[in-house]
């Protein structure tokens, strides 16, 4: 595999490999890299390689690579400090991490149940492979998969000690970043071997686009999942990968804005939440109470640093939490209500766009509590979020209180 | 699974079936659909299922399926006259196969590499799995792989035999179609259970899609790899697909037309050949010996029909054969100057596409003959094509004449 | 200007120019092309031309061209053996050409309602325009603007003649082309000096992009017409012309298809009309009684030239005539039930794409007769678009049956 | 003229507008807006309207608009204060305007030269028209065509007083704001009556797409021009206008983050180039030295403040200058080495995009001073960039110095 790293970005800020790190791929002078959508590429019939074919034709045929995918790849490789290979989707991703890697015993937590349907696929096809807690006994184990930071709430696991868990029973760590990219946090600072984004979400980040990356530590793994991927064509759509590449670019201004709009509204909805029940020092105005007192339980890595003191949430968030946060409420009705109510927070599935997104997890995951409502924060303002907050909860006060009259 | 054909449509022509299959699907106005790119579907909030999301809430996540892909499956449906399941790309199609049915012993034949690539890649992951010859005894066998007509030469196999032996060993007949899709030939007819199709061939048909079909007779293993691809994300990218929508419009012209030209050259090139090695009664101009002295061998459908009288290659294809030809010549040297003095066929890998072109298949396959090249007729005029043979082949002739002098 | 045909192509077919006329134009070994957005360029750092910019940099900014742009322009530059200049719609081409002209007194006739808006908001502009009609005197006249076929019934005028006495009175020939791209027409063999198409007809064909062309047959035109649109950015948009490009590659199998389908569709509903009126040799039966008894005309060209036996029609029409007609009822209601109750006839307006579509023309334009159809007949079989045409006639038949008895 | 915008977000944050003020113009569940690419709607059979076609049928044929261009336009029509008209070019719209005005006397200053080439192209159409300067007597001024901020330095002229002028003399005025479009000003709130945006530059953002937009205060205004751009076709194309709406969702977080990191590299140029002259307090060391020396001017919004003390420079940009500043050196050679030796700055024409870009505007403005370099920023980190400059003013010092020596 030819290294597609250009190594003059390695120390530039995030924003500046975003936009510079694939600017020595470019093969004509279009400032903005076309969207390549051919299947085949003319051999070159001058300077012919020995198997009759052109002399450094880096594209044969696009199940096995195209120019913006190298583009891509190039970018993330240096976004991710590690070795990125793009997949159409985070589950393909993930697949494609089991198939390399092919585990006989996989330690895996809570968090997103999509990755859980993936393994049962791998069960399917692989007999006799073993799931076994996050939390257990790693004896055995040769694959540990970490979801940090943790869907649906943000919150944040301790990659370090994990890492240290697994490389002493000589497994290796997977952590899905998804909720979290750069410049948010750098898994392989803690000791990852191999990160893993679904792409759809913060990276390309605007509710368009399918596609999944695993980036790793060592060049083998990616040059080996590059392989399988283009003997199974399971690459990202033409368009799909384009809109990623024209995503990159924005990265950070987006997730930066976005993390600090949601650890405010964290704070915004926490404060509320404790004036309506702990009520001793301050004492809260009739509307402050009305907004607070139907929350049951915020949850965000803001507030589990608050609670934990931890330090490894800060080394591990230099810049900033995951923008997706929970709220608990005492009913599923009450949840649901909100999920409707609100104005600003689109309510469908997905995280980490533009627009801020509320999910009911209970309606595409039975095993999720259905009292709790996932926030993605977009690049809305504060202030309208917050307003928009303020409306539900108050409506949804007002519709408690007239229910309880009746 | 909600059926998405329209059996309105079942009797009508193919061209008509490929522009109006999916016209009950329309959500808007829209007269040509819109390129579908959304990730993620907002809830219906006003009429609400069991599950508390809308009622006849068709789309909520697009690794699931989106608005474009349904009326891309009913189209094909409604034209390969089975139940169509889109993928990433034929290989991605093929794996799914795998996946879905589990065999443990496949039957599988020469013909495109590609496959035997996908079923190492199921071998690794499933232990045991044997695979013996499409012509060895089917005892234990559990699918039949069958690629008609074969990769690279067009030829014909006998689909009704194979499906009698597959089904007499309890086996499933898959047969790979990707050379002659509708209305060049019907496989369930002649008792395939499976259709796979790469679609970025001839469905496609324009060099700048990735996509793979599966069409399985009974509904139920389509609504599980509906499923699985759900899981794994293995659907085509967003604009592959709307271009694979596109593509369907203009096929049965497409293919007909290339399918007529393709069988015209082969002739065109056969004749010339036969010329040069036969002369008793025909007596050819020096200009006819130079163009057909070079030739080895042609293949095709239409010369095995000539060889063979057999019923079978006709009955597959009632309107005509696989645009897709051999020519062999005495030297890999002689095969690689053709591929690369060809000016109307471009020298790059892949095939069914609306230029001609030219592949040595050898570069890519080494288990194929170095002396062989693949041609894939496109829709320029024959006369133009057969005048780009005759230039080359006389430059062959002259180059070689001058080589001899040396 | 440099000249952007290869004059390899001149003497190809349709069908192959329309593939390959824009091969020299690659930049790089995609076979498909990819869809350029950039809007600038890079500037060549090397080879430096006088203004300090690079040697050889074909583009700049897109507002002044792009590789898309040049590579449709020298694939209809060959298709219709002229100078192709591309623009963002049809109407916005023939602006161009009223822009570049500045005529004083045009000759306009029937036809297309829309450029007679754009002749208004050229007077608009410049004071003292006057139009006269088609057939009248050209003293004065400095421009005729031809439509040939005429919208909206496809029938053909004679341009040899239009030529003729544009040219004795010192004025410039335009054709309006649109209803009848190359191979069905080629209006500079009769004297046509500046050629239109709307190309979001035919030429795109698949109801799913804006474009527009002007054909010329000097350079210097073309030249000044480019030049213009660079300084008012008026070319097509990016995808708009990648699809253009797209869809040229199958122009020729399209509109033959067409071409033949429409003239037996035209027969077909010709013959029942006059076995309903002319019933002295043959006995026509009940149900043709009944299909051909509410048509009150049928007009194209395939009829003109029964009707005049004019030896232009044949002339100007090679390969065969325009895709479009016109059927006319007793009433407007009996026009907009037939309309409103095609099953494969799209009721949309438009024309030249892959679905038959059928317009009830008054509705977009006052002044047309409101019982008359305009039909544009796509690439469904000739059986299933008959068989609509039958159920539908029968429906009115028995329609207005009941409504008499009422 | 349906008014298309929601008020609810007329108060809104700009961020929220970029990304809701179209919310309500979904008509389907995607999250993400669909590519809309269909040129004819099916017409509504069901409930009919007085001219026969569909009740409420919103689009007919996309030359007179498309779902898209209307969510763009309510969003620009909320973020701008007025009512927003979507063209194919900043160049185009510009053009609309003065069609649409239909001036008789202009009042034009310097600035962007593409201004001057479409007054040109309307005086060959309209005679008579006379052009003044900016700052002549408007008696007689029927349109002031204002640029501000001014192309290539990015400086602020002051819109009220124009207006004061302009509406004293019965004159529309026209503001061009492309260098700073909303949050960074709002020239409705100056007494503009009509302002222009190339969103080919901050607006799309990405350097991939071209589009203008005229925004008037009056609503009728905007409609005449949609009317006119109707009939001449001169709307976006259909990637483009989408891909421009995608970008307006992070216009906000794009541009803020520009303007702040380009207010910051004009202060470290500036204070380079005063330390290398006025040396009397602060003793430079000799790298400090090396850097400014080179450099004969800085100019920018930031700096004309500092000069001037204007009020009008501050209150017309709330949020933030135009990212777009001059640097001006000894000689074009010099200018042209550092063009050619920034690397993270693309030499390249256009502004406002991602990436940062340098434009010797002598090149495509030969009125330009020839000494003169456009600098746009992008969204690159301040370090990074100002990096950049110092390597490059470093390496222009010592080039001097060894051609000095020679």
């Amino acid at each position: 595999m030819v290294e597609i790293k250009n190594p003059l970005y390695n120390t530039a800020a995030p924003s500046t490999q975003s936009i510079h790190a694939d600017g020595h791929l470019h093969a004509t002078p279009d400032v903005a890299s076309s969207i390549s959508v051919s299947t085949t590429f003319e051999y070159n019939k001058k300077d012919i390689a020995a198997n009759n074919y052109g002399l450094d034709q880096r594209y044969v045929y696009a199940r096995s690579g195209t120019p913006t995918i190298t583009k891509v790849e190039a970018t993330l490789s240096t976004l991710a400090e590690g070795h990125a290979v793009v997949f159409g989707s985070g589950l393909t991703a993930a697949f494609a991490v089991l198939v390399e890697q092919r585990p006989k015993k996989i330690a895996l937590g809570n968090g997103y149940f999509g990755i859980k349907n993936v393994v049962e696929q791998y069960q399917r096809l692989v007999p006799g492979v073993q799931i076994v807690g996050l939390d257990c006994s790693y004896s055995g184990v040769d694959l540990v998969w970490l979801e940090s930071p943790i869907n649906p709430n943000g919150e944040v696991r301790d990659i370090s000690s994990y890492a240290l868990r697994a490389h002493a029973a000589g497994a290796v760590l997977v952590v899905d970043s998804t909720l979290a990219p750069p410049p948010l946090s750098y898994p392989f600072r803690q000791g990852a071997d191999i990160v893993v984004h679904s792409a759809t979400k913060f990276l390309g980040g605007h509710s368009d686009l399918l596609a999944g990356v695993v980036v790793t530590r060592a060049q083998k793994p990616a040059e080996s999942m590059r392989a399988a991927r283009s003997v199974l064509g399971t690459g990202p759509g033409s368009l799909d990968v384009w809109l990623l590449l024209r995503s990159l670019r924005t990265l950070s201004v987006r997730v930066s804005n976005q993390s600090q709009t949601a650890t405010r509204l964290v704070a915004f909805l926490e404060n509320h939440r404790r004036l309506a029940v702990v009520t001793d020092c301050h004492s809260p105005s009739a509307q402050e109470l009305a907004i607070g007192r139907r929350i049951a339980a915020v949850r965000h890595a803001s507030l589990q640093l608050c609670a934990t003191h931890c330090s490894f949430i800060e080394t591990q968030h230099p810049s900033g939490f995951a923008p997706v946060f929970s709220i608990r409420f005492a009913t599923s009705a009450q949840a649901l209500f909100v999920a409707r109510h609100l104005q600003l927070h689109t309510f469908a599935t997905s995280l980490g766009s533009v627009e801020s997104l509320v999910d009911w997890r209970h309606g595409v995951d039975p095993k999720e509590d259905p009292c709790l409502l996932r926030i993605s924060v977009g690049l809305e303002s504060f202030d309208d979020l917050a307003s928009d907050w303020t409306k539900t909860l108050l409506a949804l006060d007002a519709h408690e209180k007239s229910s309880a009259k009746l």
